[in-house]
């Protein structure tokens, strides 16, 4: 092996071990860590945080970096691995230590202080901190800014390695031309959809029963995984084989069956990643777009195809036979499907969870690199809800105050959500011409969909950016023509053809 | 505050984030952690491990603790983890890295070799290593050893500092006369105690909810403390304000029972200790003795004593009605504390413990300084086992091969269990002088002698050695005559007199 690899490999593993101590740490405060202990744990968390910047700014993983940039005597893995350091390293080398040492306190502050405002459903509290975050981002972005880029192009680049504003402007543009409308005609329908069963009084002892099962039903691997209770359902690895994922139990069955189903996708991309890839800044999801685009994958494509949910159904009667008494798969399937439009992001169906993106991607352009001001924000946000998404928030709790990203500075993130509905979407168009997919849904077999998808996209982790993935394996350009057409269908199915 | 200090204590503190961070992993590898991931993340804890030594053998933390001896200008707390932090990086730099690293591969082995020979109960597979880990730790005692110590002593001093050899010998000496004939005469006695109601099919839900009952019964503080489970019962502390204790449930009742009031005990000392020492080298018990001492104050002289036993039967009764039937308090007390003299130290009852210690003490100090050879060494063992115990072990595996701690190179370790149960003895001793300890035991108050504890001991962590707590808490020096004398009341009110 080519030494100078050798020499990095051996350096990337140290600080892979602070990054993997990070991420325990982050899990064991969601999970189990008693609350008392937060001030002091933040404090170690800190520490590790500026240890592992310190370990990826070193004069001499950059000379490592630079001798292997060439490429030459490296296999592919080993040119990702290159590649996505010398990335991590110019990202934090751009930004000067002082300046980021006030941001990250800045931060700290921020999110103490958004949780307040929203609590006091009070955006003027938070508007003087949300323009220095914004002010921060800005200038942070301008430091790595390219001729001919904006600002939010750098900042959306960071999740979604390939894509510009005019790609990103032609796809959001597509969704509202047909999600819009789409929208409006299903809440026109005659059809009633009854989902009440589907809230109530659900033994948290057999929900944790049902989500044990289903892990199991998703071939997520138990001698690599775990499951565990958090207040908000997430995904973490500490390496490709410890991959973690959440979920909670509340009044809906269903939040807890699609926040498995949902982690599962995201937890069998990681357990998917090849061993060469494993604890280096390679190894990783190829974007933020294609990581969700698996999570939603399993959770949409999958979660609420009539052929998966037959077993699931049944296991669910099982294990709540009262609460299902009289309802059919049919129902229960319409129910999981039904549509209703709200204010709330994380609390969307399939088909207006895009719709929520697209008025945050419009926002986000105007604040970046046009001229709306934070103080305008609110009036804006709720504007759109009533354009796109045909709600009023009735206060700026449930709208502009709902998502934490802004106080954290991830201008550029919300994008991925809906590029990963549109690339899950052409995925299971191809699938479908590959595989027998209702077939082997109705038959509970899982596996062969994961092969497909852990030898097409899984084991390459951040080796292929997600605009090759899709062109590779579907044999086209990315298009979110079918992400449309599987919305349409979808929902003719449900609304107006049933 | 002392400039200096302040400059070690930011050292100080990212360096104890790495030590937290390998904490936690530990912790987390006994409890949740998916085996199939153990590979990688071995290799993750012992980079972390490696990063830990170095930043502690840096030559910037050699100066500043070097300008810190003198201790002017520091507080006592300061002046401790001043000492504590030489202390540390002196033992580090004593061994050359090479060789340390050598010796680190080795021991890694070793732990599979001795779990495989236990397994076969061949010693002989097992010898060549053993000789292997004794030569190196008795090298690298050797670098440290002064004039006019032994190699045995030195590596003592490392869990027990204060205690020379002849103190050791004598307090041995002591046990061997007073315990071995207490011991043929309780054996001897026609008391027959009955404790088979003590084993049977205890539905484990039952058992984690009386272990939680537990856990706030003995005043575990739940906003800084967890339960968890894990195969081997253990302690581990991510600072003062995060202390985490594991229980396991098995067809013993008293197994998880004393296993939490025996972690209680640990994890009492170290949520006591001051915020001043917390997260520094001087933030942990005085000595393996004096942690040992609270375990089994707890388990022991609190645990089974008939005052406590009382609100906690109570307990267990309404838990287990139909395994408790026809049980009396009387009966359940003297089931916790039938002696069954054993080969196997870790199910050994109180009375028997510190002699299976006394065996490891002797056998131990004639491996490293005498002529006792690796090979004659599963003879001897059984040979005290039958002089002093009474039994006769009948193969290796429950024999010589029951312990880890040889195979990790811990010698001089065992003998802190006895004195730990004598250190506690005289704690005992003193209190009652001072408590009225059946009483509030009695009525279930634990508080006030965790407050005794917690304002004379736990809050000095490191900063006092176990003899000086010994001698500033009861007003006299360290005296194992009221261990002697506590085990003899308590079996002659049990054995001979009831």
């Amino acid at each position: 092996m080519n030494q100078s690899y050798e020499t990095l490999k051996t350096y990337l593993e140290r600080v892979y071990a602070i990054d993997a101590a990070i991420r325990l740490f982050e899990w064991d405060c969601e999970t189990l860590a008693p609350k008392g202990g937060a001030e002091n744990t933040a404090k170690i968390i800190g520490s590790l945080c500026s240890q592992y910047q310190e370990a990826l700014i070193h004069p001499n993983l950059q000379q490592l970096v630079d001798s292997l940039k060439s490429g030459e005597g490296l296999t592919e893995a080993q040119k990702a691995v290159v590649r996505e350091t010398g990335i991590t390293i110019d990202k934090l080398k751009a930004v000067p230590a002082r300046e980021y040492e006030e941001y990250s306190a800045l931060k700290a502050r921020a999110g103490r202080i958004w949780a307040q405002s929203r609590k006091m459903k009070d955006f003027e509290q938070y508007a003087p901190t949300l323009k220095n975050i914004i002010s921060f981002q800005k200038k942070f972005a301008g430091y790595r800014t390219q001729e001919g880029q904006s600002l939010y192009e750098t900042m959306i680049q960071d999740y979604e390695p390939g894509f510009d504003l005019k790609m990103l402007d032609e796809f959001f543009l597509k969704l509202k031309d047909n999600l819009v409308p789409l929208l409006k005609k299903v809440t026109e329908s005659k059809k009633v959809i009854d989902n009440s069963f589907l809230t109530g009084d659900f033994d948290p002892e057999k929900q944790r029963q049902l989500a044990d099962w289903l892990v199991g039903y998703l071939n997520m691997d138990g001698e690599r995984s775990v499951l565990a209770v958090s207040e908000h359902p997430f995904t973490t690895s500490i390496h490709n084989r410890d991959v973690r994922i959440t979920t909670h139990f509340t009044h809906n069955l269903t939040s807890s069956v699609y926040s498995v189903i949902h982690e599962a996708g995201h937890g069998l991309y990681e357990l998917g990643i090849q061993d060469d890839l494993a604890m280096t800044l390679a190894g990783d999801g190829a974007s933020m777009g294609m990581h969700e685009s698996q999570s939603r994958f399993f959770e949409n494509i999958v979660g609420k195809n009539r052929a998966f949910l037959g077993p699931v159904f049944e296991k669910i009667c099982q294990l709540f036979p009262d609460q299902m008494k009289g309802i059919t798969l049919e129902q229960f399937w319409e129910g999981v499907n039904k549509v209703e439009p709200g204010p709330i992001r994380i609390e969307a169906d399939e088909l207006t969870y895009s719709l929520h993106i697209l008025i945050r991607y419009e926002l986000e352009k105007s604040l970046i690199d046009g001229d709306l001001s934070v103080e305008e924000l609110p009036e804006e946000w709720n504007k759109k809800y009533r354009e796109y998404l045909l709600v009023d928030p009735v206060d700026d709790g449930v709208g502009v105050l709902q998502d934490v990203h802004w106080s954290q500075g991830d201008f550029g993130y919300f994008p991925s959500y809906a590029l990963g509905n549109a690339f899950g979407a052409q995925l299971y168009h191809h699938m479908c011409r590959e595989l027998d997919f209702e077939g082997l849904l109705k038959a509970g077999n899982l596996e062969v969909m994961i092969q497909y998808l852990r030898t097409r996209l899984h084991q390459y982790g951040k080796m292929k950016t997600s605009l090759s993935l899709i062109r590779e394996i579907t044999g086209e350009e990315f298009n979110p023509i079918y992400y449309i057409q599987y919305l349409n269908d979808k929902y003719k199915n449900l609304y107006w053809e049933s």
